[in-house]
């Protein structure tokens, strides 16, 4: 299976190198970078020397790319991927996109909080969280891949929502990533000084990956609400940890709440740490895995459900590859059984 | 003023040993150590060498140590410090409690939390946060200094349950804390290599800091209500950052709530920031300032109110000397002006 | 293949399962810990559960581990390994002890540096560094896996005292270890408070790995010297740096040095990254690799070669299964190939 | 004392501000930035908000700013400070130079290694190592602060090149310096997520605080010789650790390189710890002190300083106004009595 990554210079594509390199069905075909073509991936990333020695070739190929490859992993910033999806799309490669371009049902949502006129919206791409949308994704051309903080907020709080558990009207989302997630590109908010022993939050009101969570918590409910989510930036490389607070609904024991999550059973990257458990995203660091916990507090009749991915992994990368794996009908836990890398 | 510390080898004990020492009108006198004495505390503290040599006592001498002190600052686990107040309650010396002993106006409140029976519940003992009860610090024999999260908490909410302007039920508090808050006794949680590159929540139901805020909270608005408190491990040092969530009352503008916070003008340890900022716990360490920013988001109907600070300073042993400077007619801020140490 | 570790729940023995996980021919056969038999594994690093849930054994029931094991992991401190090795001499089990009690071909060497009588000289042991000495290992019954910091010492300045372009009684050794080198252990050293943010030497005279590093060098040179060596506490996880000192003899030119690291030419492991370069520890994580680089001074007449491990994997586990792998003829990276995990 | 800083917005220029805010006689004049002319320096430094507003000037401003301050800090890279140190040589200010045009002897050698003509050689200016030439300091005009490595780096090694108890040609520095050392601009060796949880070498031959070191220490001896040198890169923010290895000339007994070190004897910022101990940067972190500490290895006849300092306090602002102390007649440790920060 011929694999080619278009971005891939940033975080999330080395990470994409990483793993396909474990893969035993996948070969890396080409790698583009618009800022470093002609130049050796491993020159960028010396970490890869010796074992990723691909030189960087440039979008500008990409018709070619498509046509020599299986798949292509599209991780640019939004706006680039749906004018790559488009210009390929009588191309027979799959796309999985790791940006948001295709992320939304409704190209006027995208276009309220992406503020970009959407040139793709009849894609008939398809959003890959594959623990809730497997069937779907098998038989796309395009997987939308989901963001960091939503795959750990999504998975957090869907089962909840769905055994109609929880107010949804009273869902809040404090949730806390590591500065990967801000990628490579050279920010103050990313120098080691600034992050270094630090910790704040930021974009408090009207983040990006609000109402990529909203599309799903709805769409599960059936019915329209909004919720609140506050991102923060933690001193750490790697890590998502989602703390999700909702009020109980009556009847709400802690039996059902169980029983809610068990749609997860037989999910080889869910790992239900149980009511009272915390989960630590060191415990899933380097892995495609989501831990997940919750606590039930009888005073304020509020759950608590918290979860940890590795942002890079089942919140990029990881997932990416996952999905690839059901796109093209193989074990989805193929190049993704490595263990967390601890400590 | 002869100044004393029991329990003198803490982090809070070492933190009082630095600030007093740039205090101009602050002796030390005795510290005392129950693993400890009889070595000299800059032996576990080398960064003290050649600045405090004191050799370190123990409680024993305690009604000497209360004879010959203005005032004692007790920073030891709870259940000691009740002990040692009754026992000295007939001399002259003043005591600021860094522990939990005397923050509860009811006995039965810390019975039930702290599962001890209070053995000096006619103390007398005044909460010690000083921009909201200086009055009662003024004339106290007996300085109950505030919990760490409790500070960051109450001071972010107090304004806003004050003016009757967010529905006190809805109240969510998401605090985070540097690992120097679970002191530094030997934990697998505080090992380098389980805390670094980690986060994860811990007492997720029933933290023993709940109540403290409660009573806060509760007692301001005259009215009975529970709050949702979560506590998180940061891998820093030194630093809290609380992000509280509650809904907005019906009327609630923008204008009043900025005017809410209106009651912290001219305090010069409390740094408003305003509406749409976030404050950052590297801005505030070591120092005794606390940083307080808010978000009004109109889709939710929902207000987040963040404050930052160290809390090793305000929110333990800069605050304790700020009660202390109240105590004995001071200047609020002697000792305390130093700038935040960034980066 | 049936594999045991005695000692599992150090972070040693936690890398042997991680990387045995990934291992196609291995499969875990008894874990044992004297603290925590009974448990499992999981329990006490749960960044395992769902993928290491065996329950711990002790070495009370050796002689049965023996019997039924191919391979034998000893992850203990100083002075167990020996006795164990000992008593299971007549299985046919393989030992790999990854500490240090068969490294010495002189016993008078072991007892000297660790204050020990030697139980088990006779065994017949040999020093497990592969790239230096595979044939030794092939056929041998118990594996001396070398320490971390003599792994990244001895590989650095062994080709230049090969060919005997320094000056021997010149080599300084300054060297630099993450704190999992200090062990899962309770310290005050290892106190994410004390460590982090922080940097300092320990063992700056007689550190043990010096008897080891003089055996290797000394060895190749044919001749007696002493080596000065100085390791550092790192603020990092895992990974060593090791900076090494030599003056250059005359003649030796950039191209007889860079010709004498010829000899690990088609060495899986070694990347060679040439004059100039600075290995960094980031760039080896969680791999098996070990980057080489040197500088030659011609204002000093020294050149100074770095190297970097990590030392939980080429250090220590990583090597123990390349070890493993050529006691049974499997090819020698089995396991061992995933990418360093980046950043 | 009015006091001015050209160059305000950088980490040094920022400490500056910080330990000024502190000091009884002095008062901040004018901050100047190129980049940021107009902001408020709190802006860009929140966490110096409400404690330092003034308005960024411009070094257009120069001969205004000189003309109503008595003292200027210059904490600008090379080739500024000469320009405006001749521009305003006519004016009765003095200046600091934090960085390297004023540091050298002679021009040929500043000139060789900073590749630029020195505009202004006939400055008079002298080195501001105030322990080991104070009486120079004295009287001077024009002060040249001394590099960070270099602080550290000469006063380890400058009492043993004085009693002549060391062989100076085999000195070696191996110098560890953490990220503020390369300063707030943005590069990826600063970026969290490259520099977190990594360590390595850079300019391993040449670096340009090695004609500094050397100037003092050949100076000191009376002969020419030279030294090895290599810093590495340090996962902390601030501090630098140097640890310096020598060959102990014939009849250098402990007792004479105790000795050696007693002429710190009476220097409030300096921290002999002795003979064995390792000095840690942690201890003097925030504080002017530096803290030296040996090792004699009779195995191999080396002696090994080590010496930890807080770059940007000994290593630059806090020795800048341990200078203006000296300058100004004050004493030599106003302002800079602030214990270190720890932990």
């Amino acid at each position: 299976m011929k694999v080619s990554i278009v971005g891939a210079t940033g975080y999330t594509g080395a990470e994409l190198v990483r793993i396909l390199s474990n893969h035993p069905q996948a070969e890396l075909a080409y790698l583009t970078s618009e800022s470093s073509a002609g130049e050796k991936l491993s020159r960028l990333y010396p970490h890869l020397a010796g074992h990723c020695d691909i030189t960087l070739s440039t979008m500008a190929e990409i018709d070619k790319i498509a046509r020599e490859s299986d798949v292509i992993f599209v991780a640019l910033p939004h706006g680039h991927a749906m004018k790559l999806g488009k210009q390929i799309a009588g191309a027979s490669a799959k796309l999985i996109d790791l940006g948001a371009d295709y992320r939304f049902k409704s190209p006027q949502v995208y276009e309220k909080w992406y503020k970009l006129p959407h040139v793709h919206p009849d894609s008939g791409a398809v959003y890959g969280l594959p623990e809730l949308y497997r069937a779907d994704v098998k038989n796309a051309k395009i997987v939308a891949n989901p963001g960091c903080y939503t795959t750990a907020s999504i998975m957090a709080l869907y089962p909840l929502v769905k055994a109609r558990l929880i107010d949804n009207a009273s869902i809040i989302i404090d949730a806390k990533s590591g500065i990967t997630g801000a990628g490579r590109a050279l920010k103050l908010d990313s120098h080691f000084c600034e992050a270094g022993e630090n910790f704040h939050a930021y974009s408090a009101v009207g983040h990006r990956h609000v109402p990529e969570i909203e599309q799903a918590l709805c769409g599960c409910a059936g019915e329209e609400f909004t919720i609140s989510f506050t991102p923060h930036l933690l001193p750490v490389s790697r890590g998502i940890l989602a703390t999700c607070y909702a009020k109980l609904n009556d009847g709400a024991t802690p039996g059902k709440i169980a029983e809610a999550f068990g749609i997860y059973k037989g999910e080889f990257f869910v790992r239900l740490l149980g009511e009272g458990a915390c989960p630590a995203i060191k415990n899933v660091r380097g892995s495609n895995f989501i831990d997940i916990g919750w606590h039930i507090d009888k005073r304020t009749g509020r759950v608590t459900v918290m979860s940890a991915i590795d942002n890079l992994v089942k919140g990029a990368s990881g997932q990416a590859v996952q999905n690839m794996n059901i796109l093209f009908g193989l074990d989805e836990k193929t190049g993704l059984t490595t263990l967390p890398s601890y400590p």
